[in-house]
């Protein structure tokens, strides 16, 4: 499973070329089969292909399942695991998810594509009505505060943990916390919402859903499908290095939704406070 | 058509909290619909949805018409405009694309997504044959040279445009240039494909195809859908202020593509040069 290649270029620094040896970010595709269907009618579908990362691919199969509302929960999921082909190439690269006969999945709603990116197409409050709609969880009424100065460290404490993108500069991370501000879990990917994806995958894992008590960092800009997924699994809390986008504030204000950005050099902006 | 939206916030800074006014970059979905088939026989359907930043709509469908295969030229398509709809918070976010009777266009590549995204999924080599396959140019087998202080002088060119970015801190940015060095055109949006697209479907009005003089900047990384994106139109050469993926520099590779890397603070990384 491999994140880093290491490759052979030509370096041009102070005025002149030179021989640089250097770690690119590795970009591969990842295949989504499904089974699912009742034990009478078992079906079987490619459900999507995406660029990613290789590494914690079963958390990204199962966090995007979850996600993009293919499943509610863990116990919609039987298993997801590699499969091989007859191409040499492709290991790695093909997951299959095994959905639970009684999980209830109608493969119609993936017609006009996932929600995240369909969501009706005639405006941003539509957009917004159907995150609401196809959310499995509503956000606490109020929620957990975070002092500004435990806020603060959260991107040091984050840096430590993103391996790959300190060799290579080319990778998005996503992280969850505690309210103490504690890390507890780091995932990383070329595509920012599939390092959310992983995150949520490996935090359904481990933690009982919804993640009520918990923050999520991200490494970089914010936009409204940030803001969806974390609102898949119930996160009450998101902090973003960089820039949210405007239907990103507007789905976290309407949703109930913590929403911090620019978190960086000793400050951060409030966009939404619950 | 807004691409700036003010808000008010509490900042954090100095140990304090205060009341603070900013800019958000707006995102609201578009949504693409198509007119095709010969005249005897006229379909429609509802191609994508894709959350961009209102601006250069027209310009970001014909491009993406492109970019995606499901025109080969501006010859294909014989309009691309807004429409309305009952709906009062829809305005600006339908278009329309009315693709000639004799465009060669058949629904059925649709239904496995795009093969930017799909391309079969076994492995980065099929993706890259995906590309290469759907290409309608081949790349130039030599190309044109640009001084190393030239192409260090781009971003600095980029940075003077990014009008929305430099309010928001959150839109990429493609900028086209020809071989001295001459910024032709820059599109910004808070998704990178999505400004390439615009780039690409402007520059599709004002010159012809395949763009076999121009470089393209972008303004963060490189992953692979951009080096497609770009082979699309024939462009030969792009420079990334950020970094490339390892599926990126493999395509350029293999298609004979000038590529540039972290192309900042005085030095680039060159990848492949042709």
């Amino acid at each position: 499973m491999q994140q880093i290649k290491e490759i052979t270029l030509q370096k041009y620094t102070n005025q002149q070329f030179n021989d640089f040896s250097d770690s690119l970010a590795v970009e591969e595709p990842l295949e989504i089969r499904l089974n699912f269907g009742s034990l009478q009618n078992r079906q079987k579908m490619s459900l999507a292909v995406t660029m990613r990362t290789p590494g914690n691919d079963e958390n990204l199969v199962a966090g995007f399942l979850l996600t993009e509302g293919i499943i509610q929960g863990k116990v919609d999921l039987l298993s997801v695991k590699k499969i091989l082909t007859k191409h040499a190439d492709s290991k790695d690269n093909i997951i299959l998810a095994e959905l639970s006969p009684t999980a209830d999945f109608d493969p119609a709603i993936l017609e006009r594509h996932f929600y995240t990116t369909s969501s009706c197409g005639i405006c941003g409050k539509t957009s917004i009505e159907a995150v609401q709609t196809n959310s499995c969880f509503d956000l606490p009424i109020s929620t957990f505060d975070i002092p500004p100065a435990t806020l603060l460290d959260l991107p040091k404490k984050l840096e430590k943990h993103q391996s790959v993108f300190t060799k290579t500069g080319g990778l998005h991370a996503a992280a969850l916390f505690n309210k103490n501000g504690e890390l507890l879990l780091v995932r990383e990917d070329i595509g920012r919402h599939n390092a959310v994806d992983k995150l949520i995958g490996a935090a359904m894992q481990k933690y009982p859903f919804p993640l009520s008590d918990y923050l999520i960092l991200v490494s970089g800009r914010a936009g409204f499908e940030l803001i969806q997924k974390s609102l898949m699994a119930g996160i009450p809390y998101l902090a973003a290095v960089g820039a949210p986008s405007s239907l990103a504030v507007n789905l976290a204000r309407e949703s109930g939704m913590n929403l911090v950005g620019f978190l960086r050099n000793g400050s951060f902006n409030v966009y939404h406070s619950v």
